[in-house]
C-alpha cells in the first residue's frame, strides 16, 4: 500500500507524493486566460489548499470532488499558510490499494467500544415490542448506522457522525428516563431515539469515502423523516407489533424537528416527542460547538456560524 | 319510517314531532340555578335553535352531539327568529328507522354523476401504473370517497365533501394538462389529484350520519398527508409500480399542502406537485365564499372568516 | 386551629365549616337582577364552585381573589360536579391562625431532600469563584427560593415550583457536564442554572399564600432576567470575582430565554448558555406534560395548551 | 442588412462579425493590472460569452449593457464551453439596420394568433361595461401589450411575456367560469386578468430590444399596481361606468398579489380578485418550470431558484 | 331644545330624561325568557350602562346603535357603579332638535385654534406648486377635515380626531424641517402630512353624529391610502402641477404606513416618505397613552392594549 | 510633524508621501501566484484605492486594518477613478507624530458648540435626580461621548458619531415635550435620549483613531442596552435616587429598540420609552438617508441599503 504522510505533519519543503481526499476542485483562469486548478486536499487528520498551475481540462477536475487522487509536489509556504504546488495528480485507480481510514475525517470515538454501548442500551428496552423493532432494524442496517455521517456539514458531517450522535442522544433519553420516571415512556423514547435519523442511510448520496455528498432523488421528495417512518411501518408490520406502538413510533420520528418551519411533518405531541426534538437539539448544538472551538482559539470569538446564525465565544 | 317535517319549512306554532341531528347541546342554568337545555337541531335543508326548560340530567346532554334525536315540541319566536320549544327529547332508538339522507347536511351535487365523471378521467389516465393504482385504490375505498366530507367545518364540511372537491380538481388538474401540454405530466397529476386526500379517510372520527365529529389519534400522530403516502406505498408495491412512480405519486400527496407551515411535508418541488396545491387551493377557496354567500346578502360583507383571516364581500 | 375538610374529601350534602383559598370570585346577576357571587375554593388538594345566592356588595368581592376566606355551606351536586352552596363568607381574620400549607397548592417533591440535594451540588462546583457566588446568593435567599412559584400559570406555578425546576435542571446540567467532558464549563454551568430564575423572587408580586398573584412594576420594566444580572453583578462586586466570570455568569442569565422573541436580552453564544436555554425547555415542557396528565385520561388528547399552541396526547 | 450568424450556430474557429445583443459587460484586471472585458453576447436563440483583451476605457463599457453591438472576432473553446475572443467591438450605429427579431429572446410564442384570442375571450365578455373598459385599454395599448416582457427576469422575462401570460391567464380565468358557474363574475373576472398587470408599461424602463433594464422611478414609487388602478379609474370615467365597477375592477388589480407582503396594496375581499391572484400564481410557476426544465436534464435537479426559494426536480 | 344632563354629573336617585348617544344596544334573555335590552349611552363627557328590563322588540334594538335615543328613567347603583334603569326609549324624532356637540365625544381641542394653525403651516410652504394643491385640497374638504375622526377607535376615534392628528403631526414636521434643513424638502413633507389620511373621509361610514360606524365598501376594496392618492392625482392634474411632485406626493400617501404588513401599498423609499411615517407612529402613540391614561390611575398598569399589544404604565 | 496631502486634493501623477489610515488591507495573488497588495486609504475628506504590486509578507498586511500607515507612491488612473500605486509602506512609529484629526472621518459639526448645547438642555432637566444622574454621569465620560461614533457602519459610524446622534435626539425629545405638554415627563425623557447609547462606550473595540474596529467581549455578551443600565443603576445608587426614578431611567434604556427581535431586552411600556425609541429611529434613518444622498446623485436611486433592505430615492 502507498505510502501516505499525513497532511498535519508536513513541512515548507517536504516532497510529496501519495493518496489523498480531494474535497474540492475548482478550475481558475490566470495571467493571459491561462488556467490553473485550485483545490483543496483532505485527510483524516488536516486539509490543505493545494495548486495546480500547469493544468488542462484533460485531468482531474470539479467533478471529481469527493474521490481519492494521487498526487506528487512540493510543500511551499504562501500567506503565512502552508500551500502544495502540484507536479502531477491523477485519479486513483482501482486497483490501487488505499487505507481508506487514513484518508477519511471520522468521529472522534472508539466506535466499536460506542456501538457496543448502544447495543446494550437497546437491549435494556423493557417493552418487547419496542426492544424488537429497534433490535430488528439496528441489525439489519448497523454497518450504515455505524458507519454514515449524520450531515452534509452542518454538524457530525464525518464518517461515524450518525452512530456518535445517536449514542449521545440515547445517553440523554436514558438520563431523562430516570430523572422524571414514570411520565416518560423509556421503552418508546430509546426506540425513537434510536431510529429518528435512520432515513438519512437514504436521503443522501454518498462518496467511494463514505462522506455525503449529496441528497439523493428520494431524499428530496420525501425528506429523510418520512423515509424513516415508512421503514418503522414495514418492521412492525414484519414483526406484528401492535399498530399504535408503530403510529407512537412514527410520531416520534415524524416530529423530531420540532416545528414544521424546521421540517417536522408533524408537530410534536407526546412527552417523549417533545423530548427527543430537544435532546437531538442538545447534541447538534454541542458538536456545532465543539467543532468551532476546534478552529477558534480561546477568548476569541468565532466568525458567524450559519446554522446557529450567530457568532460563537470560546470562552477561558 | 317517521314522519319528519324538514326545519326550513316549519312556521310559528307548528307542532313538532319527529328525529332531527343533534348539531350542539348545552346544559345551561337559568333563575335561581334551574338547569336547562340549549340545542341546535340539523337536518339536511337547515337548522333551529331549541330549548328544553324543564330539564334534568337523566336525558339528552352535552356527550350526544352529533347523535339522532327524537323531538316533540312547538315552534315560537323570539327576537325575530323561529325558536323549538321542546317538550320532549330522547336519543333514537336503534330499532328506528329513519330517512338519514333527509337529516344530514350533503353536498349540492348529483353524487352518482359526479363519481362517473371521476371515474372517466380516472379511466383516460395515459400512464398504466398511475392508472392502475388510481383505479385500484379508487375501487378499494370508493364507498368512503363518495360520501366522507373533506374536512370538519372549514370547507366541503358535509357529506360528499370529498367527491365534490375532489372532482372539481380533476376538471381543473385535466385542463391544465391540455393549456400547458407535454411540460406537464397529466398522468401523475390526475392521480395525485385524486389521490391527495384520501388520509383523510382515517383522519377523521366520524359520526353515525358521516359527519367528521373529531381527528382521530392517527389523524393528529401523522396528519392524512403521511397517511395517504403510506397507503399508495403499499398499493405500488402490491401493483409492482416502479419505485420512481411511486416516489413521485407520494411527494405529490406529502406536498400538497404547500409550504412547511401550512402542513406539507416537505415542499413541493415538482410542476406537478405545484400545481396540485394550488388547485386544491383554488377550489377549498371558492367553496369558502360559495358557502359565505348563502349567508351575507348581496352588496355587503361577511363576518370575519377564520380560515382566511378576513371579511369577504359579496359583490352585486 | 380551625377544622379543615379537604375539598377532595367532600361528598354531597356535607355541611361545610373552616378556612380556604379563594382562588376567584366574581360577581353576577342572577334573575331581576339579583346579585350571587359566583367563586372557586381551593386548598392543597384540590378545588371547588362555590356559589353564595345572598349576597350584597358589602361582603367579599372580586378584589380578594388569592386570599384565605371563611366559609359555611353545603354540598350539593349540579350538572354531575359537586358544588358548594355557600351559606356565610367572611374574611380570614389576621388573629386567626390557619394551616397554610393545607391550603396551598404546593410542588409534589420533598422540600427538604430536594433542597438538600441542591446544596450537594453547589458544593460541588469545582471553580472556587462560581462555587462562592452561588453560595452566597443561595444563602441570601435561602427561603424564597424554597418556597417560590416559577411562574403564575404555565408551569411550576405552585409552593416550591423555583426549587422543584431548578433542581431538575441542575441534575441535567451535572449529567451533561460528565456526558461531554471538559468542552462544558461544569462549574458555570451549573451556578447559571442555579441563579437564572432567581430574578423572579422580584419580577412577581406573591399573595399571602406565596402564589404569584401578577408582575410586579420592576417586573414589567426590567423583567427577571435583568434583575437577576444585577443582582449577579453585584454579589460578583462584593465578592472580588474576577470580572471576565462574572461577565460569562450574567450573559448565561440574559440569555437563557434562548430567542429575543421568547425575552433573552442576548442571544446566547457560549456553550453553557445554549444548554442552560435546552435544559430549561425540556424541564417545562416535561412539567406542562405532567400537569396534563392530571387530568387528561390515558388515550385522549387534551385541549390546547396554550404555551404549546397544541393538544397533548396522553398515550397508553 | 449585415449578415448574423446565430450565436447557437456557431462552432470553433469561426470568425464572427455582426450583430448582437450586449446582455451586460464587465471591466476585469488581469495581470499586472491590465485590463479587459469580460462579457455576455445574446441573440433571440441563445448566449455566449466573450472577452476582449485588448481594452481600453474609450470604447463600450458596462453603461451599454442592453444594447446593439457590433463585434468582430473568433470563437473559441475554454474549459468545455465556447467563448468568442474579441478583435473588435462598437456600438450599432443609429443608421445601421439590423433585425431586432433576431437579436431578441422573445415569447416562444405565435404572437399573431395569441392576441386574436386575446381578443376574441374579450369580446366574449359579457357585461358591457367591463367589455367597454377591456376593449378601451387594450385598443389603446396594444402595442405594449403584444411586445413588453412581463418581468426583468424571474418569469417571462423576454419580449411579448406579458402577451403569453396573460393571454394562459384569460384561458384559465375562462375556464374556472365554465367549472363553477354563476357564482363567478366571469365578465369582472376577465376583463380584471386582460389589466392586471398593465401598470408594468409604465413600471419598467425598456432597452431599445424592448427587454427591461431597470424599474422607472414612477415603477418604484408606486408600484404597477397602482398605476395600472389608475389608468383603470381614467378610462373608467371616460366611458362613464358605474363608479361600483370601476371600483371592483381596480380591487382586483390592487390585490392581485394576494399578501401584502408580496405587495399587494389591498388583501383580495372578492371571489374574483381571489381567483385572480392564484390564477397569476400558476401561471408564473409554470413558467419557471419551464425555464429551469430548458437547462436541467431529465432526472436532476436545478440549483435553487430565487424566486421559489428551493430547488426544482425534473423528472423523467 | 330638549334639556341633557351630562351623564357624568348624575347621582343615584336621580330622575333623567332627555336625548342621548345610544353607543351600544343587545337584546338579552333573563329568568324564564324574558328579554331585556342591555345598553350603553354616551354624551360628549362620558358613559353609562343602562337596562331596559320591560322589552318588546318592537322598540329599539341592536341596529340602533350609533342613532340619538329619548330616554327617561332612574339612575342606580349595581356593583359600585351607577346603572340607568330605564322606564321608556324611543329613537329622536327627526324633527326634535338636540344640541349635537353635547351630545358626542370630542377632541380636547380649540378646533378653531388648530385650524387656524394648520392654514398657517398651509401657506407657509415655500414650494407654490405644494402649497397649491394642499391649499385646493384643505378648501374643498375643510368641512371633513374639521370633524370626523381620524379612526374607529384605536386612536382619535373621536369628532375633530383627523385635525387634532394632523395638526400635531404638521407641527413635527415643521420643526424637523428645521432641526435637518435643507436636505429635508419641508414643502414636500407638510403637504404629505397634511393629505396624508384624507382618504379616511371615504373609507368610514359615520353615523349622524359623525363617528365611525364602519369601514365603507370603497374603504374595504381600496383603502385610505389609495383613496387618498388618487385625490391627489386628480387635483395635481387638475392644477397643472408638474407630474413628478405629484408623484412624490402620491408615493408620500401611498407609503405612509411604512410596512406593507402595516398597509402600506408601497414602501417609504424618500426621505421625507419615511419621516412622515415615523411622525405619524409618533402622534399615535402619544394619543393611545393619554387616552390610557384617562383610565388607569397613577402607578398602575393598564389592561393589554390591542393595537400595541402590551401593557401601558402609567408611572408617577 | 510630516505633510500631509488630503485625498480628496491629489491629481493623477501626483508624487506622494505622509500617514493616512489604512481602512483595509487583502494580500490578492496575482500572475504565476505572485503575491500584491490591495489596499484602501482613508483621510478625514475621503478614501482612495491603492495597490503595492512588489508585496512580501514580511510588511504591512490585513491585520493592520485601523491602524496608520507611512506610504510613499504615485497617483495613478484605472477605469474612471484614481488609483495610488505604492511604492513604499510601513506602519507609523510611535514616536511619530501625526494630525490625527486630519486622518480621521469625524461627524460634520462643531463638536464644541453641540456639547455646549447638550450640556445647556441637561442643566434644563426639572427634575433634581434626573438632573443630578445625567450631569455625573455626562462629566465622567464626557470625553468618550465627545468623541466615540455611534456605530460600526450603519449610522454615525465617524469620530464624534455619538454626540451628533445624541444631540438630534435631545432636540426633539425637548420639543415634543413642548408639544404635548405634561403627559410626558421632559425631566425622564432627556435624561434617557442622552443616556441611551452610553453602554455603546464598553460594546465596541476602538481603533488608534477612535473608530469602531469590532464589539467587544462585553459588547457581545451584554449588548449596550444591559451595559448601559448597569451604569445607570450604579450611578443612581451613588447619588441615593430614588429607586422608582432609577428604574424608569433603566426601563427607557432597556427598551429602546423598540422590539425584542431588534434587540430590546424588554418592551417599552411608558410614554417616555416609546418616544426615545421612535426619535433614534427617526434620527438613525435621516442620518442613513443623508449619507446615501452624498453617494446618489439627484434624480437616482442608490444601490440596496442593508440597514433598511431596499433602494433609496435622491428626488430632485
Amino acid at each position: 500500500m502507498e505510502q501516505h504522510t499525513p497532511l498535519n505533519q508536513l513541512r515548507v519543503n517536504d516532497e510529496v507524493q501519495g493518496f489523498y481526499l480531494l474535497k474540492s476542485a475548482y478550475a481558475k483562469t490566470n495571467k493571459n486566460g491561462k488556467p490553473f486548478l485550485s483545490a483543496v486536499l483532505e485527510d483524516a487528520g488536516g486539509s490543505m489548499d493545494a495548486k495546480l498551475w500547469e493544468y488542462d481540462n484533460s485531468t482531474v477536475g470539479e467533478q471529481d470532488a469527493g474521490r481519492i487522487v494521487y498526487v506528487t509536489g512540493t510543500v511551499t509556504e504562501f500567506m503565512g499558510a502552508l500551500q502544495l504546488r502540484i507536479n502531477a495528480l491523477r485519479l486513483r485507480r482501482p486497483e490501487e490499494p488505499v487505507d481508506l481510514a487514513a484518508l477519511t475525517p471520522s468521529a472522534p470515538i472508539d466506535a466499536d467500544a460506542v456501538l457496543a454501548r448502544v447495543w446494550q442500551l437497546v437491549e435494556s428496552i423493557e417493552d418487547a415490542d419496542y426492544r424488537a423493532i429497534a433490535t430488528m432494524m439496528l441489525q439489519r442496517r448497523e454497518q450504515d448506522f455505524r458507519s454514515i455521517p449524520a450531515a452534509k456539514s452542518v454538524h457530525h458531517g464525518f464518517v461515524g457522525g450518525l452512530l456518535m450522535h445517536t449514542a449521545n442522544m440515547l445517553e440523554q433519553a436514558d438520563f431523562l428516563s430516570r430523572l422524571y420516571g414514570p411520565i416518560i415512556n423509556r421503552s418508546l423514547l430509546l426506540a425513537g431515539t434510536l431510529l429518528h435519523d435512520f432515513g438519512k442511510m437514504k436521503e443522501f448520496s454518498f462518496s467511494e469515502l463514505g462522506l455525503v455528498t449529496e441528497y439523493s432523488t428520494e431524499g428530496q421528495l420525501l425528506g429523510h423523516l418520512v423515509i424513516g417512518a415508512e421503514w418503522v411501518a414495514a418492521a412492525a408490520r414484519k414483526l406484528g407489533i401492535p399498530e399504535e406502538k408503530s403510529l407512537l413510533l412514527r410520531h416520534l420520528i415524524l416530529s423530531h424537528h420540532g416545528e414544521p418551519e424546521f421540517g417536522a411533518a408533524v408537530v410534536p405531541v407526546c412527552m417523549e416527542s417533545e423530548l427527543l426534538h430537544l435532546i437531538d437539539k442538545i447534541d447538534s448544538r454541542v458538536e456545532i460547538y465543539r467543532k468551532a472551538f476546534e478552529e477558534v482559539p480561546v477568548g476569541a470569538f468565532s466568525s458567524r456560524i450559519f446554522a446557529l446564525e450567530h457568532r460563537v465565544y470560546h470562552h477561558p
